[in-house]
């Protein structure tokens, strides 16, 4: 049973989710392409919940499948708290020691094609008002099961977080007359493009190597984007985690996929709809929490030089 | 040389000090109370900048020195950004193997004096503005060094996080006609208390087994508390450290001094300093990042109450 408080001072919204202390945790690390104790290898489905989605490729078996999340930190209708949620898990692959960077641009873009399916399946559910997809990749960025997945939760609320964002969305649209985030290629240092997609990575970004991933035709929804240009992203993706691996000392990351609210009053001008790539090379200590600055250490406009320089010579 | 951006959108301020990324680390675990590389051993002072000011104790040589930051994220008089600020390490002990929770309550007294102390110079600055206190514990914690240290940063502005969070608690105030620390006496988990503090573990704390230490008698700034009750504060973070660690896997926490500002405007009677005791049991993740929603996985009421049944049957 989860319970949820809100943090009238600081603004913070928070779970309470006893539950997830139970989650099962690797223990060794697999040397083989299915683990025995692992839920999300073939073979071993019976230990997750019954599947929502799968998706077969070429072959006969299952190589991305989706379920409900076995230790959600939202229940649904919870008989007190106001915000619920339905939660569920993507297993990317069928390989157990398969590593991110190591996808092929195709499977990548089956797993977005996967996302857009499961957005579509949970935006028509009457409560749904913000769905947020998002994947954990490393120990560092919170990881808790090394099989590679994502996380998709879609919410009967709106968080308060992303209302703010939406108001000075807003705002920066009459102020400007453009969308901030289709302005960001020429406000921000751009990195690499191609003909769908481009990426910045801002000065303002509070962790080092940040990046913003973007579709280069204004679009608030991600489910409304063509899955042809699923290609383009998943190049993009795969270029900026290889470029960004070959620069900082860690892999991990958190990729969360930013997409409009299913409001009446949302406003489909200012919002537009991006993932947001976050190297995790760096833990977050006393002086960010207490003052909510955060250092970086990398300058992002040398680095975005570094990148374009690398990439005229490097191919993925 | 450090810049300095805001991201307008998303009220964060950020600083990028590549400098920061040539701090050393420990590569070795060290076995001895001396260890030859670290900087903060005693022998080793040539290896920090000039010492701003130390406690001897009973013997000759110091057993907390301070020293300006060697590797600062803020530079003084900085020709472009407007947030400027001096930094300072505060080394616990001479000990380099010393652990935080076998200090003794009298020289964890005398780090507090020593916090006073430097605060006090800090604040006699014309352009001080706001002086966080903070300390890292524990490589989760962010701590890059392991030799026990604290630090000191004097800013020539108040953060955006705090000038809001004092709004919001301006406007408790007048609400209620009561301080929101005094009140949390009565309205929150009380886990401990003694003459002069009580520490609360609040049901929106975003962190699992976060709790605030909390002066009994209103005050808005740390360095008029009398250090009789430095005794009883160090008293009750021992205590605090020793319950939660052995309630939790991880030792690993940050330590926060949330003290008043120095502005004309500031209201006296609205802000109540007290620390924050945050535990890094887990890692931050995509979910958290994308949507400002903490999820928590241990009920506070309960764990409350498990403290105090704990207690009642130990002592320090």
């Amino acid at each position: 049973m989860a319970d949820l408080f809100f943090d009238e001072i600081h603004n913070f919204t928070v779970v309470v989710a006893p539950e997830r202390s139970k989650r099962p945790k690797n223990e060794i690390e697999a040397k083989n392409e299915v683990h025995i104790t692992c839920p999300f290898c073939p073979g071993n489905e019976s230990m997750t919940p019954p599947e929502s989605y799968n998706f077969k490729g070429t072959s006969q078996n299952w190589i991305i499948r989706t379920f409900p999340n076995k230790y959600p930190a939202f229940v649904h209708n919870h008989p007190i708290s106001s915000l619920a949620g339905i939660q569920e898990v993507l297993v990317e692959t069928e390989k157990h020691n398969q590593k991110f960077e190591e996808f092929s641009i195709d499977r990548l873009k089956n797993i977005f094609d996967a996302y857009k399916q499961r957005i579509e399946y949970f935006k028509h559910k009457q409560e749904t008002k913000y769905i947020v997809v998002f994947k954990n990749y490393g120990e560092k960025a919170g990881a808790t099961l090394e099989h590679l997945h994502s996380q998709i939760v879609a919410l009967n609320a709106v968080p308060f977080k992303i209302e703010e964002q939406n108001k000075k969305l807003e705002e920066y649209f009459s102020n400007h007359n453009k969308c901030y985030y289709c302005h960001l290629k020429e406000t921000s240092n751009l990195i690499y493009e191609n003909e769908s997609y481009f990426s910045v990575m801002p000065n303002d970004a509070r962790f080092s190597y940040e990046c913003l991933i973007i579709p280069k035709k204004h679009n608030p929804y991600y489910e409304t984007e063509s899955n042809e240009t699923f290609y383009d992203l998943a190049e993009t993706i795969l270029i900026l985690t290889k470029t960004i691996n070959s620069l900082s000392d860690s892999t991990s990351f958190n990729l969360i996929l930013k997409n409009g609210v299913y409001l009446n009053s949302f406003n489909e001008l200012s919002f537009h709809w991006h993932f947001q790539y976050i190297p995790r090379t760096t833990y977050l200590a006393g002086f960010e929490w207490a003052t909510g600055i955060f250092i970086r250490q990398v300058d992002h406009e040398k680095v975005a030089e570094q990148i374009k320089k690398k990439r005229k010579y490097e191919s993925l």
